[in-house]
């Protein structure tokens, strides 16, 4: 019976994920999300109450399995900048992360902040980060993280933009290692800039 | 009674760009735009064509109006990073514009980006980060302007990550600057990096 439970609810989640993915938080059916995992409509109100805390607990654990599968290794910017490409390879891997942060951003925007769950997520990158850059205070240290997720994010939500500022970009595989490759190099950039200024 | 037809179309373009920045493309409603403007719902078809036609004109005018607002000066990497504050400090005043651009890409994606008008907006962009660093080529300059435009539009549509991250900010005004600076600095030192390699 608990089994079953447990099942029922990835089931849910599975397919809340690929709703909330496709048609952001307004434009997700609870109907579809219900019909796709086979199990009562009912059952998601029981389980995850209003449709908005069922998309914060999609993304809440899309994070988490996120923070398990890439780590933080090594001191200096390299070390950020490798980061920065394990975190854009997990992302090409897992694309219903960046379309939910981005939203989580456009349809709840600072109410989605009012989570300790997600807080403590948050704080655990910040660490992170100033593990890698010994020294680094706190705020710079979210600085940079907040360049790093807004970079390895926004890629694969702005085709668009990729499609008409690099028109004749030669096949899908060398796009995604010459863009990895700029991430990698700003993000570099970006904390070794941030360590001198701590250092000074 | 061309006035006329001019002055009732800015009235819907106006009315279009409040709708679609607040509930995206597939959330806008056609009535409600038409109700805004004080307008008949029929004009919206017979000068726009369909709803994502409209919602095409309004970010091409918006994104027109900011190539018009914010130039390009001097060369270097300190002018590029002068030039991504200055974009920054338009969209912030133009918040529907980063607002936009996310829409555009989680809703149509690659779609989006057939359209000659946009195509020729963003070369004009590419051409702009080549004068301001001559030598560099076509790729990475669009890979920095790719990866400007992604800091500038990304940071005012994801207030939860900036609370999550940087809880303790203090008052708004001090936050926008905080942030400003550090997009300037990796910016900056993105450019620094490409126009290194560039000259090798």
């Amino acid at each position: 019976m608990a089994w079953d439970t447990e099942r029922t609810k990835q089931l849910l989640l599975d397919a809340a994920t690929a709703e909330f993915s496709e048609h952001g938080l307004a434009g997700a059916r609870v109907d579809r999300i219900a019909a796709a995992a086979g199990v009562n409509k009912e059952r998601i109100y029981q389980y995850f109450g209003k449709k908005h805390e069922l998309f914060a607990v999609v993304l809440a654990e899309a994070l988490q399995a996120a923070l398990q599968a890439v780590n933080a290794e090594g001191t200096g910017p390299d070390a950020v900048g490798d980061y920065a490409a394990r975190l854009f390879d997990h992302h090409m891997a897992h694309p219903e992360i960046p379309r939910l942060v981005y939203w989580e951003g456009l349809e709840r925007g600072i109410a989605a902040a009012d989570s300790p769950t997600r807080a403590a997520f948050h704080a655990e990158k910040v660490d992170r980060m100033q593990r890698m850059l010994p020294g680094i205070d706190r705020v710079a240290a979210g600085e940079l993280l907040l360049t790093l997720v807004s970079l390895v994010n926004a890629w694969p939500v702005l085709p668009q933009l990729d499609a008409l500022i690099i028109p004749d970009a030669g096949d899908r595989a060398e796009r995604i290692a010459t863009r990895r490759a700029a991430i990698v190099q700003t993000v570099t950039a970006a904390a070794a800039a941030a360590w001198v200024v701590a250092a000074d």
